[in-house]
């Protein structure tokens, strides 16, 4: 894939129109704050998870109205030539805060802030949107499928059962979580994910036996291969598995069946083998039911594909991006005045807001408090807003790596009901500190 | 965004360790076929739609390990030097036929036939299904969604609840089904696709008022635009609007609420004032039930987002990609076997096939039928197999408007319980013509 390219026209029709005609009303320029939020977690989450925080720092480096762009929003009457001017200008000037990536949230949680003037800020709405629901979505059903693993290695594997480049990040987004390794390749070489895969039934398939397939693979990957045993009959892969490679063979895979069954029985015919070291990998549509229920199962390695990319119920994370302050006059030092919509349904709150959250004697987190000023650190209060991008600088980037062990530190200061699997309420409250402009 | 791209590493790693195990026995270069299918619809599905050949062609011709690719793969060391020396030479020579775009399926439609090498087909599998997947999934939301609509205008406008990249896609999968028009620029751009969008919530409270809004918002796109009238009350934004506008007010948008009762009060309220064009457009969650709740509602056009990127409730196509044949020797003249794998719950049919729907005198659709040998048409038996690459080169590349067209035929064509949003069986069964390879 080019990195060289423009993301400015993954944006709805309407944020342009609204630029237009802001530019003409002369409120374009005001200052406003744009909050990015949940009203509510899916029903069966405990804790949501941010993630697409660097992918949405890429996409704002990369939202520039280059010549192909202009060209087709002029060709298509999109907007009129001032707007086009205008948008030949483009860069991002103002100041954005988020939560930092692989931190949990919560309904009402603030996890992106975007301060600018509303041409500015309008903008972004739809690409950010789109980064942040499709990632949080998959990092919400990804923590929790590495909770049900309880520590064994996961590997994502679900490219194949969504869109092509969500598969990248979806990779991505599990990797930060927990997940060990993913078999995109992309993912691999875009973010330095580890990589995994070996062969599957067309392999087997393919040679004039499953005897001659093993052997091929052996070949060419060596014996710590990990070889695929359910195309005709699991005992008797095995069996030739051992023959071939010995007891060194690295891990076998199983793909379908009843796999509690199936995994005890073939961890006795490895161990009847001294195959004591081989391990045992399973796949084949599971989610993080199916995980937990191997729980006691001898298994070593859980591969996860449809569940994961799909979000396990839940594809998108209903994340909303709200104006909820602007000045009413357009020079810099106007105030900034809260606004809400008044919509049947759907509350919100105005003004521009700060989070942290509230932790007990022990480390344990107890509230998520949403403040109307910057909070303080203290031993009982953790902020949560970091600042992304100043006067137009991204200044918030991470390695990845970072993102990952921000996640499991997040996870692990939750009280212990975040890892329950039943439906039920967020993990922690949601406290807005002060009454704020409704 | 940039076409200069290589979409080689959208590819999950063990097709590479596949290759360089089948290069290292020589099985590489055995012929094979692979054939796309799904072995069941969504539990709520009457039908498939074949959604994606388009883009898949375009894939195809970026399928290239550039040096960029190749320096990755040695790099992580995926494969060996001679993989990749046979990998920096990859075009794919074989053939492919396909349904036509647009074109509904049914469990064990082969929608998708690849025939080339082992070593050339087998790396197009990743990258084939993540775009059917998505794209079908997309699609068969759609075009319920469009029978429920009955004639009245959807637009698409979804691409803030997926990925930034999935929203192009569905966007172009909706369009296809019969969709009028999306949000999505980018889709706009790059396929052709009319584009719609006004303004949001936050337009109006960026202004000093509602009524002040409307006005910036008419002085910029005149009188004929659509105005967002439920940011505080709906009467009273229809009162400013009208005034504002006069009765050529081209349309109002409600986007929360009891929309069934809304929409009754806003239709009055216009037509007291004259407004009888003035078009209602609803928006907020709608998915396919929604829709048909509000036939009988006097409503112009459907604003659908999340349902429709979502797949409304089945994000994903289930369809696998099975080498169903192979040639025992490596000569071109080595005749094709069946193959198959024995899993428990989940039956493969080997062997090539070629497929046709079966019509009764009236012209309705009656069976698919699933062949070991190509069909001939006759007025009671229409062949569904398009050739889509001959000897690597693509043959099938047509407008998309052409995909439209075949959707709307093909749907016509079904028994009328295809079109009943209720849950129930495929809307005409698969024939399997004659007993294959099991």
């Amino acid at each position: 894939m080019n990195d060289d390219w423009s993301s400015a026209l993954l944006t709805d029709r309407y944020e342009l129109t609204m630029l237009q005609g802001a530019l003409r009303s002369g409120a374009a320029h005001r200052r406003t704050v744009f909050e990015m939020f949940a009203r509510r977690l899916p029903e069966n989450r405990r804790y949501g998870v941010v993630a697409g925080t660097g992918r949405f720092l890429d996409a704002l480096t990369n939202f520039r109205f280059d010549s192909a762009t202009l060209d087709y929003l002029s060709d298509a009457a999109i907007v009129d030539d001032s707007t086009l001017q205008w948008l030949s200008e483009y860069r991002f000037s103002g100041d954005i805060w988020g939560y930092g990536e692989g931190e949990c949230y919560f309904p009402g949680s603030p996890i992106l802030v975007v301060e600018g003037t509303f041409a500015e800020a309008v903008l972004l709405e739809t690409v950010a949107l789109s980064i942040y629901n499709h990632d949080c979505a998959i990092a919400a059903a990804a923590s929790r499928m590495a909770t049900a693993a309880a520590g064994r290695p996961l590997i994502e594997m679900g490219s194949r059962r969504t869109h092509e480049m969500s598969a990248v990040a979806a990779a991505r987004a599990a990797y930060l979580t927990g997940f060990a390794s993913t078999s995109n390749l992309e993912a691999g070489r875009r973010y330095g994910i580890p990589t995994a895969g070996t062969s599957a039934h067309s392999f087997v398939l393919l040679h004039d036996s499953e005897r001659h397939a093993f052997a091929a693979q052996l070949e060419s990957l060596g014996s710590g291969t990990t070889l695929l045993v359910d195309t005709f009959d699991v005992e008797r892969a095995v069996r030739s598995g051992i023959e071939l490679a010995g007891p060194q063979l690295g891990g076998v895979r199983v793909d379908s069946g009843d796999l509690a069954l199936l995994t005890s029985r073939l961890r006795q015919q490895l161990d009847r083998n001294d195959a004591t070291e081989t391990r045992i990998v399973v796949t084949g549509d599971l989610d993080e039911y199916a995980i937990q229920a191997l729980a006691i199962a001898p298994v070593d390695g859980y591969g996860v594909g449809t569940a994961l990319v799909t979000g396990s119920g839940s594809p998108t994370a209903s994340l909303v991006y709200k104006l909820v302050a602007r000045a009413r006059g357009t020079s810099p030092d106007s105030p900034l005045e809260p606004v809400a919509k008044r919509s049947v349904g759907k509350p919100s709150k105005g003004g521009r807001k700060w989070s942290s959250r509230s932790l007990d004697d022990s480390g344990t987190a107890t509230a998520e408090l949403v403040h109307e000023h910057e909070p303080e650190s203290t031993p009982l209060t953790r902020p949560l807003m970091r600042r992304l991008v100043h006067e137009g600088e991204i200044v918030g980037g991470e390695p990845l790596d970072d993102a990952r062990k921000r996640h499991a530190r997040s996870v692990e200061e939750l009280p212990v009901t975040a890892q329950q699997m039943s439906r039920g309420e967020p993990a922690i409250p949601t406290h807005f500190e002060e009454r704020v402009h409704n």
